[in-house]
This record gives structure tokens, sequence and C-alpha cells, in this order.
């Protein structure tokens, strides 16, 4: 097939290198002129531009810009397109997105890869990103069918695991297993860091192992990303939050209590229950 | 050197294959014959039993126990031994430890290897659990140099990176980078097992990818383990906790209030004093 991609960052990078690997025919966009010279040299394109227009010809266009960027892509997009082209994005939050770029485009189809790593941009492109990572797919009653089946085999077709969900359904589930843990991750490191004396923050860099790389991983992120997730799905994420302020309340309270018993309870739970999810 | 091992779990075990690897003779002893077994058949040590007069001829003695084993353990370990034998254990929390041990035996080095993984047992051990992991060592006023300095260069041969520090330094460190992180993953996956509908939870369990699975990996560890973290750390950890959530509560605060200046500044913040823990 012939895929556009608007974007040259992480996953865009990544979905070029990814479906070129399978044979596909991959035009990129993106604003700088610079980032269109790297993808070429990595091989993440066949060709690369600053123009929508190259993109005319398009069987499928993936826009893999920032939440906000979207729907205006979208817009400028609309007078180089042939009716049939369908058009996904790879937005952290859909209900705001889908609305808005499924009355812009009749053949619209959210889509959000859950894969990702603390580095972005286009150096950090790899091949192997979506092997056996969720790409959640979110058509409403308005999305052709037949648009999203070719969109499944495709997404199935680069490894991935894919979900079919309503746009409200995926906000409610991310909130709580993708934009939530970026915000408790950053307050820890926000405590490490302010949290103690020089002396010991100075230990403190030093001793930390994995379990401080891993629980910090996501809070040392891209914080435009971490904005936009607050930005684009603020009230369910504030409600998961302070979801999260009770679990851990009752958690300071045990332990403040010395209440080992009730302690050890929560963590056996926590124990048991992380396994669901893995 | 003949090394004596008491406590033959993911550290112990670990302990027991590098130190063999390294040409060291290894002595293990485990409450359960059937530990020793498993002990001896995975090549961990090179003789195992369930009585600590197997430890009589060690130059060096690990006691690689839960916490509240440490000092019965040394109580009960004392008939056995000769007065130059070096004691270290691998607690992770080291004043209350220290004070006891240093009471029970003047050779006695207080010591800390900072790796895990979210298992535990002696199917778990492995060979490389060490490598450029920091290992703490915790000498007061009264630990022979000498037996520190042995310490040292064995911990060394095994690929850690040796840190001295006095015992409170350490707890007030591991309270920020090893023990908050523990109790904060775990009151993620609390929040996600418990925050949701059932429709919601099943997706979630579908989404979660390396965010999710890297945020929730202490909090999912040994309960036992934690409840040992909070009962011999607790003030400085319910301190920990205390400044972690005046963290959140500013970002739940902020985007509550949509400053997403506000939220951009603190992530840019996390992103770049993250890279000075790692």
């Amino acid at each position: 097939m012939k895929i556009g991609i608007i974007g040259l960052g992480l996953i865009g990078g990544s979905l070029g290198l990814s479906l070129r690997e399978l044979g596909h025919l991959v035009f990129g966009v993106s604003r700088q002129e610079e980032t269109c010279e790297v993808a070429r040299d990595k091989g993440i394109v066949d060709e690369a531009g600053v123009h929508l227009s190259l993109l005319a010809a398009a069987d499928i266009i993936f826009i893999c810009t920032p939440i906000n960027a979207i729907a205006p892509t979208i817009s400028a997009l609309i007078p180089h397109l042939q009716p049939q082209t369908i058009i996904t994005d790879v937005g952290s939050v859909k209900t705001p997105v889908v609305e808005a770029c499924s009355s812009l485009w009749h053949n619209f189809v959210g889509g959000h890869p859950m894969a990702g790593t603390e580095h972005s941009g286009i150096f950090s492109a790899q091949l192997q990103l979506f092997t056996n990572a969720p790409y959640v797919l979110t058509p409403t009653d308005t999305t052709p069918i037949e648009s999203v089946k070719i969109l499944q085999e495709l997404v199935t077709s680069l490894g991935a695991v894919v979900h079919i969900c309503s746009p409200a359904d995926h906000d409610q589930a991310v909130a709580l297993i993708s934009h939530l843990p970026v915000m408790i991750s950053a307050s820890l490191v926000a405590t490490c860091t302010e949290g103690a004396a020089e002396k010991i923050l100075n230990l403190a860099q030093n001793f930390a192992s994995s379990g401080f790389r891993d629980t910090s991983r996501v809070g040392g992120g891209n914080p435009e990303l971490g904005v936009m997730m607050a930005k684009y799905n603020g009230k369910l994420l504030a409600r998961s939050l302070q979801q999260y302020r009770q679990n851990l309340d009752q958690i300071i309270a045990l332990i403040e209590q010395e209440d080992w018993q009730g302690l050890e309870d929560i963590l056996t739970m926590t124990q048991q229950e992380r396994a669901k999810f893995l």
C-alpha cells in the first residue's frame, strides 16, 4: 500500500521503519526539512518532504503529530486527498480527537498505539516498537467498517495486538494505566529532587537502581506529551488522581499507625492483581 | 575465600552463584532442606545444610534473611564462629540492624546490595544480579577498618559499585529512592484494580504496556519485603510519603486549574532531574 506519515518522531518514525520493512511505500511529511533528510538517510521513508501534497496518492495516512495539531493537520490535508483515503491518528486521548476529526473527514479511524520509550524524536525510531504492543482502534457509529478492517489488518501485520472500543472507554482506561502513571512517576522525581538535603540527594542519586529507574521512567518522559494527556483527558485524569490519592492516604495511615498486617494485605493484593495487567 | 551464606533466596542465591563463579568456596544455610537441594543442583553452593555449624570455617558470612531475622541469626551463629570471621548482612534498612548486630559481633559490617527483580526465592537467583548495581556498606566508628576493606574488595569483584556512608544517611536516601517507590507503585496497582467498572478494568488490563509495567513493578513485588521496609524505616518512609503527597497535590491542583504552563514546568524539571539519578 501507499502509506503517508505526518510527523516523523518516535511513533511516526517507527511506523515508517516497520511499514517499509513489510514492503509498503512510505511517504513522510515533517515541518522540518532536516527531519526529512534524517528520515531518508535512516530508511524510515521512501520519500519525504515538507508539503502535504506529497500524500495525494496515499491509501492510508497516519497523523503522528502532537494531539493539538491533529485536527488542524487534517483541515490542511483535505484539499490534497482522494475521497477513499483513510486517515488515522496515534493520539493518546481519543474522545476530543475522534469528535473533531470525524466531522472533518468521513473516513477517519481513531487509533492509539500503546508503545513508547522515555525518548522522543526521529533518532529514537525503532523497528520493533509495536511488536506485541496493544494498538487500540476507536471507531464510532459513523466510521466506515471497511476502513476499520483495513487498518486492523495493517496494524496486526506490525506485530501489534489490536483492541477495538469506544473513544470514551479508551479514555477512561488510559487515564488509569497510562496517564496516571506519568503524574505519579513525575511526583516521585520531584520528591526525590526537592525532598532532601544535598548530602542525602547525592547518596540517593548514587543509590538509585532498577526500582527508582523503572518507577520514575514515565515521569522523566517528554513534558509536551504529559501536558497533552492532561489537557485532553483532564477530567478523567483528575478523577484517577483523586482515587489514587485515597489509596496512597490509606497506605500512609497504615504506616503511621504501624498496622503491618493491614499493609501486608494491600501489598499481597497488589502483587496478585498486577499480574492480571501483564 | 570460604564464604557462608545464610538465607538462599534471590539475593543469597545470586551471591552464591556469583561468588562461586569467582572461585570462592561457598557454604549455604537454609531452614529448608529442599532449598539446600535446589542450591546444590543449581550450582549456587559447594555445600548446603540446615545447621549453622556448617559455617564454622567461613571467612565472611552474608546474612540474607529477612530483616527481622538478622540479629537473631547472629545470636544463634556466634557459638560456631572463629573470632576473625566477618559478618555482613543485605538488609534494606541499616540503622536498627547495624545497632543490634554490632553489639552482638564486633566484626560486623552492615551492607545493602541495591539490586533486585520483582521475583523472590532461590529460583530467581541469577549470576549478573550485582553487575553495575550500587552496593552500600555502612560502617560505624567501631567497625574494624580492615574488615570493611576486605568486604569492599569482594563486593567490587562481583561487578557492583561500592558506596560507603553512615547507616542513618543510607536510611534517609533509601526511604526516598527505594522504599517510597514501592508504596507509590503499590498505590497505582490498587487504584487501577479498584478504581474502575469491570468493562474499563478489562480494557485497562489489555492496554497496559511498558508505562504501567515499569511504574507498577516494585509495587507488585514481595509483600514481606515491603512490610519490612516500612517496619524498620517507618519514620523516614512516612516523612517521604508526606513530601510525596505534597508534590502529588501540586500536580492535581495544576490539572484541576488547567494550569498547563505550571504542569509543563514541573514535567520539564522532572525530565531533567531524573537523568541525574541514572
